[in-house]
């Protein structure tokens, strides 16, 4: 029988994702939920958000000081100050109870609200109290000044957050302060992980002669929580396609995106591959991409479900889910692109590279005469620990045949 | 009655934080809690971590070929190949059942584990099958050729992790690959938030004339979740002082941390520092800091707990917030300095600052002839959507007088 593998040229990393999100096509929509604003961190918005009032709805001091008619104060200085009759003082989270003639002003702590004839502040120490009810303003002040007026945070009707934004501390509060208590938000995907191999272990079981504790399943769901999606435990399935497959089946009928993480040699891979074309159309798209590490990696959609083949070495099952996954489950959610987190550094020595392949290599951060310096942690892809090494990692592009050392280099942190 | 605020003089912002910790001191160590690996991504981890067993625990084979004693390939080429009898197959996840004598091989698939008298592998695509049991090598490999050594990854007693790091995907996949399947974190601090303000009300409520509604509880609350701990919201408090200091002496009480975000008129400010002092020894060491937005920010230390007195405009309860609470909390938490999300940006037009004053300004990331310019946004501090029109915040140093456009700048992210 022709393995699937055979059918699929290798493609390019860019390629590989262009493809599987095109069959994914834009889908059923993202499914939104409803939950609290407070709740709502790191979620992605599924609407568009316009205010609805003007933020403030009133005008506010942004001074303690006096509310005055500015024309009141023109021409005053120290030497010819202003007289002005202070005829009460506004309370704070209340409305004015005074209205000013003029030569009159009201007393005002920052945040009160201005009285309806006033239209700016002076500052408490731009003045002088001269009488029980009398100060002297010390300088004129323009119209407007130490003022902030209705809607100059935001303005009725302006659209303020955008569907597909990612919420952050200062949009829950600008959101409360507008009354939008409650929202709707992306649901979170159900991603299905299933590790394989009968070399394979629980991590809770001691390893007899030949076996290894699962490390992937636990990196993997790991990272689907920084995706900030719920990661689904499938357990560890044996390498007997019967067993592969009736667990991907099953994982995948309860989740939104299924995950295989399977054993690098040819034979597994090809099952997995056998296997992830049973579980529906069209099935696998990609297998093999011009990566390292991460060559033998499989992308697939199943009934409209993405399906991911990722290799077994943990280096190459962290780079794909990267390169793959995440930007999956954000196209999915309608997440919009975020800034990944990097860090400008020099490449502290050469790194080989074939041309026509992408590579990622593990590098760790040091500080040297004050410039952060990349350091590359060499080490074969199947070894966890060079990962946790690594600071982070950087991309030597597909045409390039290396970097060389005293390169200026962005590192991708972990 | 002399306010607590005349008694302290304007402190630069490391002089403050400095004076903080200091007074804080070690303290009774970091509270510590056991949790499942599995569901520690992103604590703190509490103490140092030593593998207790080699990674890998046996020679593993990193291709697909035949485990062979290396000497038996010497001078093997295509034009005179070596010869080599296939004695057995190494299964997956099972201690070889067969030993190699002289000329011997045994077929072994990547992650097999290597037969005793084995060295090397050699991949199956330098091999040739030239009968039932017979292949040729037609290269010589080295000893060690496509193996991982035994504690290739990591030897048994060596240090993995040390207390005070944050706990990434790949590093819970390394301690369950030892089998460490529970480990000990520093617990998450509660952290009590108390508004404070006749003008502000509850998110839930219309506000009336006057009024706002409470932003900075909400946006504290996610910063809290940031960094990792628990926000304890404490409610919003009439600025009357025995409402104040009973609010916030019952919050700290059931809280690590308290927080009060009060308004920024001077009388709310000393009342707020009058009630921070009631709440224990030493009370209130920094009133007023040389930082702008932020200015009126007080630091104290009540019973050997820290309590802080934020300004009450959003950006620079969110900026206090990041340069003192969430350094403290890092602390307490014995968590190491964490990389900050940063961009490098050219600067898209002048920012003026008064020197011996450290100054944060909001700022756009756009796009420009392929460079990634810092456009500032400017707003006054109380305007909680200047916040969320920006994606960053840079720093113009306490010694500069301000930026010119067309520096390099560092923008700290959202």
């Amino acid at each position: 029988m022709a393995t699937p593998r055979e059918l699929f040229n290798v493609c390019t990393p860019s390629a590989a994702l262009h493809l599987l999100l095109e069959h994914l096509g834009p889908g059923p929509g993202v499914q939104a939920e409803r939950v609290r604003t407070r709740d709502a961190l790191d979620r992605v918005l599924a609407d568009d958000v316009c205010a609805a009032s003007d933020l403030p709805s009133f005008r506010r001091s942004t001074m303690d000081g006096f509310a005055v008619r500015a024309t009141d104060t023109y021409g005053a200085s120290e030497g010819l100050p202003a007289y002005l009759e202070v005829v009460g003082e506004v309370l704070m989270g209340q409305a004015p109870h005074v209205t000013l003639g003029p030569g009159e002003a009201a007393q005002i702590a920052t945040g009160g609200m201005l009285p309806d004839d006033a239209d700016a502040v002076i500052m408490v120490e731009q003045t002088q109290t001269v009488g029980r009810h009398t100060i002297e303003a010390l300088r004129p002040v323009a119209p407007g000044e130490n003022v902030v007026q209705v809607g100059e945070d935001v303005r009725a009707g302006d659209p303020i957050l955008p569907h597909g934004h990612s919420l952050r501390p200062q949009d829950l509060g600008g959101l409360v302060a507008l009354g939008i208590v409650e929202l709707s938000v992306a649901r979170r995907l159900r991603v299905g992980i299933v590790s394989s191999g009968d070399e394979i272990v629980d991590p809770e079981q001691a390893p007899g002669a030949g076996q290894i504790r699962d490390v992937n399943s636990y990196t993997l769901a790991a990272q689907v929580r920084r995706s900030g999606h719920e990661p689904q435990l499938g357990g560890v399935i044996r390498d007997e396609y019967p067993l592969l497959e009736a667990a991907a089946r099953q994982t995948l009928e309860q989740s939104d995106v299924l995950i295989l993480s399977a054993g690098s040699s040819v034979s597994v891979r090809d099952m997995t591959a056998q296997a992830i074309s049973a579980l529906g159309q069209p099935g696998v798209l990609v297998h093999g991409v011009s990566l390292k590490p991460g060559k033998p990696t499989i992308l697939a959609v199943c009934n409209g479900k993405p399906v991911f083949g990722l290799p077994g070495n943990p280096v190459s099952c962290m780079v794909t889910y990267d390169l793959f996954v995440a930007p999956t489950l954000a196209h999915l959610s309608g997440a919009s692109a975020s800034r990944a987190r990097t860090v400008q550094a020099r490449l502290a020595r050469n790194v080989a590279s074939a041309p026509g392949r992408e590579d990622y290599v593990q590098v760790r951060l040091e500080e040297r005469d004050g410039l952060v310096e990349a350091v590359p942690v060499f080490g074969k892809s199947n070894l966890i620990f060079t990962l946790i090494r690594a600071d982070g990692m950087l991309k030597v592009p597909l045409d390039a045949g290396g970097l060389a050392a005293g390169s200026q280099v962005t590192v991708v942190l972990f």
